[in-house]
């Protein structure tokens, strides 16, 4: 097997930390137990090369030998074909995982992340607008409970689809979104309670003190 | 080969027709001239069975034989992984493919969509987090133009990749969100004047009017 290594920022301010989308791939990685390295480019002077990489001056990016892959999701992918401890081997399962990694970016953080913008600029005003994306993402929440009160993960048994679709959820728990969706919220601390996430938290957040 | 069985709505109102998410699948479908049958739900009641294979109450879906796949991103993916016309065969090729899938949603549509929420809701009031998306869509169209100045296709040759950009970039356009970035622009009509689109966009344009 080639190296893979994982490019992320050198350093990032104190509010991000712990929910930087590197997250995603160090705990896929750590949950295969593939071996990997982590490289830092500058968070402050983003390169040519940087550019080249992620196109969108953004982390991560994941080389495997000579193919450089950047978006989160399609890194999952990427290592859900190289573990089944990822993505099952048999079709309906695999085919079940590429349909939920792609609903938690579309479906959900599609809702969840102009609803966090909200709450990150701390403008509370009740405008037309913003009754509209928290009834956007109350929408997909509620589908998303009843979804999760029939199943433990999303594809059978756990898989990049629940990474990606636990860390999706985990910024809106953040700011109590998920206060009246109970079985979201146990799906999140379950998932966030993985040795694996743990490590990947714990690794990302001594990444960023490291420069302080 | 089994039945590809895409399924849409019965019927939606004027303002979304030609821009629902089935025309994805259907210029997919086109292009690579595979068969395919359409089927219909009913727009107003959404039932369990509907419930059963998109969770979130939307379409489109694909039945593939006895795999039912929901996301459009999900169902270009899986008809890229049909034919040759849609996703190259050489590694490199296939892995631009599918990172650029997940950029078109995760990196594009992700800003084009809250932006294009507030042009259909006709409000046009200069609030703080109105600026906030306007530049935040602003950011990723500026990086689209630099990508698209140096390539005709996201990954060397036309892919399912290029329907969901340019997809995506069409409802922009829609609203002349595109007038500053000449690449962009010249990249949606490229696209769009493939016989595959046109043939997609009349068929559901006739799809929905037969419903009036």
């Amino acid at each position: 097997m080639t190296d893979l290594i994982l490019t992320t920022f050198d350093w990032v301010p104190k509010t991000p930390r712990g929910y930087v989308r590197d997250i995603r791939v160090r705990w896929a990685l750590e949950e295969a137990g593939l071996p990997y390295r982590v490289n830092s480019v500058p968070f402050r002077d983003r390169d040519a090369e940087h550019f080249s990489h992620q196109p969108f001056g953004q982390v991560p990016w994941l080389t495997d030998g000579d193919i450089s892959i950047f978006e989160s999701g399609a890194i999952l992918l990427h290592l859900g074909e190289l573990s089944d401890k990822l993505m099952p081997a048999e079709p309906h399962g695999r085919s079940d995982v590429k349909q939920w990694l792609f609903a938690a970016l579309a479906s959900v953080e599609a809702a969840s992340q102009p609803w966090s913008f909200f709450k990150f600029s701390g403008d509370t005003e009740e405008t037309q607008m913003r009754k509209f994306f928290d009834a956007f993402l109350e929408a997909r929440l509620k589908h998303m409970e009843t979804v999760f009160a029939g199943r433990e993960w999303l594809a059978g048994s756990f898989s990049v689809a629940d990474i990606l679709m636990a860390d999706v959820l985990r910024l809106v728990d953040r700011f109590d979104g998920l206060a009246a969706y109970p079985a979201c919220r146990d799906y999140v601390a379950c998932a966030t309670a993985r040795p694996s996430f743990v490590k990947a938290h714990t690794d990302q957040m001594a990444h960023f003190a490291a420069a302080d």
